[in-house]
Parts: C-alpha cells; sequence; structure tokens
C-alpha cells in the first residue's frame, strides 16, 4: 500500500487519511484542487515528501478543471499557502509548472498527470536510495554489539512510508537492516501536539514487526545519558543550503541531547528538501504556527472503541502551538541523502548536489 | 486554601485530590496510613514538598492505630515504598521518627501530629523566603525590559503551591513577582505523560491571574532560540551533594537547550529536597519508572463535559515511562534555596547547609 495514488477512473487520487490512524485505517478521494488543499492544510496528509506528491496531483486536478495559466498560476497560489514550512511543496509546483507550462493546453492535463506519477516514483526511486546509504550507519552499531543485542535507535515524528510516497526518509535504512535480519529497536517520540510517532511511526513500525517502544516526548535526553540510544535518525521539512534543518518541534532538543551524549545525530533526507536558496534556518524558514487546539485537546479511542476528544488544559489557558523547529548544522553528524551520507555543510551539500546549488545561484 | 490540612474532627487528613484537576476541584480524606500511601501512590498529592508532608501525616495515621516501634518500623516501609525519587520522602519520615521514637507510646501520636503540622509550616516558611530569594531574578530582568513588557519565565511540571504545602517553590518568586506589580509571563511546559504544566500550573495561574501560554514539552527550545524566554525556573525532586538535579521528566532537555542559548536555567528547592548522602546524579539517583497506561491514553473533558480516557497509541505497541530525569550541575545557573541563591557545586551546598552536608558524613 503507498499513501498515495491515482484511482482506477484514471483522474481522481487516493489517499490514506491519516488523521484516522492508528485506530482505524481509511482512505480519501482527492477529485478537484479544493480537495488536495484540504487534505494538506488539515493533514489528512503530512510529511514533506507526501505533501509535494500531493500538491503535484492538486495541479493535476486544477488543470483538469481549467488548463489556463491563470488557472495554473491560482492552483499554485492555492497550494503553496496550505503550510509553509516544507520546502518539497514549492519544489513539486516548480516541477509541476516546468512540466506544463510551455505545452498547449491540450496537452497539459496528460503532461500534469504523467509528471506527478514521476514525482511519486521519484519518490520512492530516491528513499529506496537513502535506506541503502543509511544501512552501514546501522549495520557499523551493530558490528559492535553481543550478538542479539539490537541496535536502538530514537526518531521524531513521523518519517515514515506514511510521510512519503512509500519507503520513508528516517524509516528507509531501518526497515532495511529489520529485513535483513540486523536486531534493531526504534524509540518512537509521542511527538506532541499531533502524536505522530505514537499514531503514525508506531503504527507503521508494528505492522512491519519492527520492535519499538513508544515514549514521552521528554524522555529521549534520558535514554541517551543511560547509554540506551546507539543513533538518531529523523526526518526534515527544509534543509538550508547550509545544512542547517528545520523538523517537527523538538528535534532541536533531541539533536542537543545526543550532542552532549556522544550519540551521532543523522538526518535522513530526499534532495527536494534541500533549499539552496536559503542559508540560516533560524531566521529563514518560516515556521509554521497552528491552532491551539491541537496541544488544549487530545484526540484518542475510547474504552468503547468510539473516537473521542478530551481537553486536557483549563478554560481560559493559551495556547502556542509551533510545529517546527531548526537544528543548526553544527549538532547534525550526518545527512542521508540518496547520493550518500554527507556533512551537513555549504559545500558538501554543492557538492552532492550540483545542479540544485547552480540552479539556486 | 492549602494542598492538605488536618479536618476538623482532629485527626483525619484532608487533601486536594489533584487527579481531578484542572476540570474538577476536589478533596479527598485520608483516614489510615494505607489512604496515605495510596494517595501518594496513586499522585492524589504530588509534588516533593507535599509528598513529604503526606508521608508525615500518614505517619500520625499509622501512630494512631498502633503507637509500637514495629508499627511505626512498618508505616515507614509503607510510605518509603510508594515513589522513589524524591528525597523530600524520605526526609519527612527520618523526621517523624525522630519526632516520636524516645517518646513513650502515649505520647506519640500527639508528638507526630504536633510534628506534622511543623513540617508543614515549616513548607510555608522555606517557599516564602524561595519567593523572596527569587525574586531579584526576576526584578533584574524587568529592569532590563521596556516599560510594561513581560519577564518570559519558562517552567516544567509543576512546581507551584500544588506541588507543596503552599506558595510552591519554582513559582514563589513568580507570584511574588506578580503580585508586586512586575509584568512576567509564564510558559508552562504540558509535561507529558500526566501533564502537571496543562492541567496544574496552568490551572495555579490562571487562578492567580498570572499571565501564562501552554506549550507542549517539544517547544522549550525553540522559544529560546528566539529570544522569547528570559529565564527558567524549575523545581526538583532530589538535588544531590554535587549539585546534580532529579526532576521531571524533559528538565534536562530544556536545561541543554538553556545552556545552548545563554538562557538562565535556575531550580528552586526546599533544602530538604537535598540529599547530602550522595553526589552523582546520574548513576544514584533512582528514576522512577511508571504504568504504560500514562503513555499509552490520556484523560480529559469531552464536549459533554465528561471526564473520558482516551488511548493514543496503537493496540501492540509497548511504551516507557520513565518519569525524572537528572540535569547535571553544570547546567545549572543557580539555586534558589531558603537561605538564597547560591550555585549548584558541592562547596556551596555545604557552606548553605552546615548543618545537613555535617550530618552526611
Amino acid at each position: 500500500m503507498r499513501t498515495i495514488w491515482l484511482e482506477p477512473d484514471g483522474w481522481s487520487v487516493g489517499i490514506i487519511d491519516q488523521t484516522a490512524l492508528p485506530h482505524r485505517l481509511t482512505t480519501a478521494r482527492l477529485a478537484s484542487l479544493e480537495d488536495a488543499a484540504h487534505a494538506i492544510r488539515a493533514m489528512l496528509v503530512r510529511g514533506a515528501p507526501l505533501i509535494g506528491a500531493t500538491a503535484a496531483y492538486g495541479i493535476c486536478l486544477a488543470l483538469r478543471a481549467d488548463a489556463s495559466d491563470d488557472a495554473l498560476d491560482r492552483a499554485c497560489a492555492t497550494l503553496l499557502r496550505t503550510r509553509p514550512t516544507a520546502i518539497n511543496l514549492k519544489w513539486a509546483l516548480d516541477q509541476m509548472v516546468a512540466a506544463v507550462l510551455n505545452r498547449p493546453r491540450s496537452e497539459r492535463v496528460a503532461a500534469a498527470y504523467r509528471h506527478a506519477g514521476e514525482i511519486c516514483e521519484e519518490d520512492i526511486a530516491i528513499n529506496t536510495a537513502i535506506g541503502k546509504n543509511g544501512l552501514p550507519l546501522i549495520e557499523a552499531v551493530a558490528a559492535r554489539k553481543k550478538t542479539g543485542q539490537p541496535v536502538n535507535v530514537l526518531t521524531h515524528c513521523n518519517a515514515g512510508w506514511l510521510a512519503a510516497v512509500d519507503v520513508g526518509t528516517a524509516t528507509a535504512p531501518l526497515y532495511l537492516a529489520h529485513d535483513n535480519g540486523i536486531p534493531i529497536h526504534v524509540f518512537a517520540d509521542e511527538t506532541r501536539p499531533r502524536n505522530q510517532g505514537a499514531s503514525l511511526t508506531a503504527w507503521e513500525l508494528g505492522q512491519h514487526g519492527v520492535p519499538h517502544t513508544v515514549i514521552a516526548d521528554n524522555t529521549g535526553g534520558h535514554l541517551m545519558q543511560h547509554g540506551l540510544v546507539d543513533l538518531v535518525i529523523v526526518g526534515t521539512d527544509r534543509v538550508t543550503a547550509g545544512g542547517d534543518v528545520c523538523n517537527k518541534i523538538g528535534t532541536y532538543l533531541k539533536a542537543l541531547a545526543a550532542r552532549d551524549n556522544n550519540v551521532p545525530f543523522y538526518v535522513a533526507l530526499p534532495s527536494p528538501t534541500i533549499d539552496f536558496s536559503i542559508s540560516d534556518g533560524l531566521t529563514e524558514i518560516p515556521i509554521e504556527e497552528r491552532g491551539g487546539d491541537e496541544v488544549a485537546t487530545m484526540s484518542g479511542r475510547t474504552a468503547t472503541g468510539a473516537i473521542e476528544t478530551v481537553r486536557i488544559v483549563p478554560d481560559g489557558s493559551p495556547v502556542a502551538n509551533y510545529a517546527f523547529d531548526v537544528t543548526p548544522a553544527r549538532l547534525v553528524t550526518g545527512l542521508i541523502t540518496e547520493r550518500g551520507v554527507i556533512a551537513a555543510a555549504r559545500s558538501t551539500l554543492a557538492r552532492a548536489f550540483p545542479e540544485r546549488a547552480d540552479a539556486a545561484e
């Protein structure tokens, strides 16, 4: 199963509605630009690569209704507004515009669907390469362990196949190691306020049979102090030309703990997540602020099986909800990309992806 | 209102049942040793100072039933087993034993109630002194601010009056500053898994009219990176002779972020929280592991006003629940005690509390 697919009708788009996980595996059908924009905005789909793929299909659906330049512009503007932080969204829109703009209107819809499909296939190929490139990091730890002792990996949020079209980014080396018979165990940060770790990463790992333990976000530092984490691997929503890493809020705290305890801190990313147009993550990446209800309330399954939302914050107490933070490059041990594991630095990024770096100059 | 009191009958003990907050302010009555032990174990009461006070009254209730040496021993053993991390529990039991042991049985009950009352009054006096000693730290920040701009303080978990008999430790300087007309604003970490920040600190601050914002535990680092936190003040469950600070899980992560961003990180503590018998917090303080349901489920108020518990982790996913972590002394800017603000170091602690340091040698 993938997270996004073309329906049998050949034009509408199927997705997993991730807001229902882990309690129900539900799908939704996108039949218009507005459906796609809503799916991104309301986080039926989330994860930088999947946001990009969904936006690509959003352009297809928009062009199907109106293949004019104006409509294309409006569709891009609408989709770009849905979520500000993950750069894959803009990358996918730029790709789609380039694929259709110089074509006659009559060819645009077909070209758009063709290119959206290519973006999805490319995502899977990239993530598969990330898995292969990250595997030696896990093998190296496993080689130092006694036979049967698992490699303990901590991850934050969900950078699994649910965050991409398939395979995932941070999880790609983990699934590959597990499938190759290397014993691994994953600490999945709950990832408040939306619990992507508890509800998505834990579900994914469970489905795949990967041993794991869900922990409160507060826990990672303690685990690292006591030698219970061998390495950290997270995903990212945007990496700057200088190697700063924007990812789910709280990632920075785990990177600090990793540094303080000499635990390697890796970031897995497909190259569309690199934003070569900016350098300083702290000042140049817009950090999405979402509704306070995500912090003030929590949804889950009651004892009777119903899905219920409960309020946990007192009435009248204000709430702030920053969705991402930035981990400075100095705290990152390495970037696991489709072209190898590289240092989080301007020179190494430019050398690994010269065509992207040059285009941004 | 205090968190613990003698009921009008002159012997049973009233407490706020903190598990019902913030949605209901409910009290409970403790009429036996087992009632007191249960209240501590199930966290109807929590917070290092209040655990100590409740244990003291637990001894009273035990002696009332049986004033023998054996019963006293058994009561101490029962209470000591309830929670392992906060040293105030052992401190209070030692105090109570010293107050009654050399007395004839016929005098023990009265002596015990007298001493438990003194422990409670002393807690309030200590916390009031902590407030006065911590106030200049806030005044100094306020003096650097433009008129009307609030001093932004981040706190983790609840070290307010609900964690003590009254006044609180970390909140004592905050309430005093607020009452003195200094504009302050408190970021209250939600504090998963039990949400003491969202459910207790936010409620306390709201009742007292102190401006505050509830944030996910993941958020503090981002706020500090952007200059939105002027200082951090937390409580503690045990401080070693060397100044290591054990506090609610996640405190260490905030201390790391404070250090990385040059934000002062203060710990407020009454001297009974100091354990002069140990030095290395990381290896010598037992870290309580609690039930996984605290992570896997969440309780709150539904739209219809009912209190409901929802599961947020997939069935079958294991959960780990470490309740505390240790912040090494090197990350602590200062300890706010009833005898002044001192460095988190062996020499300064011994100089400030020579009678405690000498007794431990």
